[in-house]
């Protein structure tokens, strides 16, 4: 999505790390994606170093507001959603329903899904909170805070688990995010096996 | 350790999240340290946002390097040891040994303390491996890939956990770490209750 917004051109090349390809491993030895080459031959490896590196280089769209303070502000929403929104909402969700069945771990823990549908209501009053008082998350501008929070939610969304209608503010904010020609690819991409919501893909849902 | 290097004056304050004191929350909602307060009222929170931000404004002593392709090895080594280093050593080693003991959790796992002492060899080879082939872990100079690989390890050699004869490169990395002004008062912070090993402090261990 931030290459789309910044007008890099790119070629997408799906890797599943846990084979752990040889060739991939050279690249990175976390065995871990994204990763990113360059055709001088540079590899940047990670969500992080990607993202400042496209931002250090890429610098006539900013994703990352134009003054320290306002991108102390974003990169600290960035981490509300990496970590925090992961933890509690995420991790468990996807963990529960995706991971234990396709890699059978056993039957979903029903607590553990209870646990992130509540916690999932405090994080979409807080985008409402957030949208409420400014344009984007981050800021005046679309910002990695929004394409961040975007990422975790349509794939919490993708299981039918966002609960919009009661959080009218996040919802619209979503709505926004998903009419970006650089968000619309992303809610093409498919689990085999494993088909989304039927409003997943719908720009008005 | 990074306002030390950069010679940023600083004034540390105790804080103790968990009991979520209102002025604190006022702050950081997520109720999360580290958080850096200016004079002039910005308020910066997280570990991202902070280093960056110290980056961006005190630039003269750069702790990211110089170039993207360099800032961008030096981010993918802070998320190396703030990612897979932390969930492969040190969350284990911390939340059976510590946590488990000062919050009556009940009795340390065994499995998860011999998992994180095999992993943590694995991770004293990857250093050795960096620091044979450079100066300082992320390239020439000293960066916020050793202050964030120190880190985590002076947590785990606090506890006795890292077996530093048997990677001598990694330990002669560790020792120029220890040496630091910028290093020294973090040795002489202790937790009540728990001393460290006898070498914990000791530039010469």
């Amino acid at each position: 999505m931030a290459c789309v917004e910044k007008n890099v051109e790119f070629e997408l090349i799906l890797e599943l790390p846990w084979t752990r390809r040889h060739d991939f491993l050279a690249l990175n030895p976390a065995a871990t994606v994204p990763v990113m080459t360059q055709e001088d031959g540079l590899v940047l490896t990670g969500s992080y170093a990607i993202r400042e590196y496209l931002e250090e280089t890429c610098a006539d769209v900013p994703l990352l507001g134009t003054s320290p303070p306002e991108r102390a502000e974003i990169r600290r929403l960035i981490d509300w959603f990496d970590v925090k929104f992961n933890e509690e909402v995420t991790t468990l969700l996807i963990t529960e329903k995706i991971m234990k069945r396709f890699l059978k771990l056993g039957v979903p823990e029903a607590d553990n899904i209870r646990c992130a549908s509540s916690n999932i209501k405090q994080h979409l009053k807080y985008i409402e909170y957030l949208s409420e008082r400014r344009n984007w998350l981050g800021g005046d501008n679309i910002s990695y805070a929004d394409i961040t929070a975007a990422a975790h939610l349509s794939c919490i969304d993708y299981l039918g688990d966002v609960p919009w209608d009661d959080f009218e503010g996040a919802k619209d904010w979503y709505a926004r995010i998903k009419s970006r020609p650089a968000f619309r690819p992303l809610l093409k991409d498919l689990i085999a096996g494993l088909p989304p919501v039927p409003h997943y893909k719908n720009l008005d849902f």
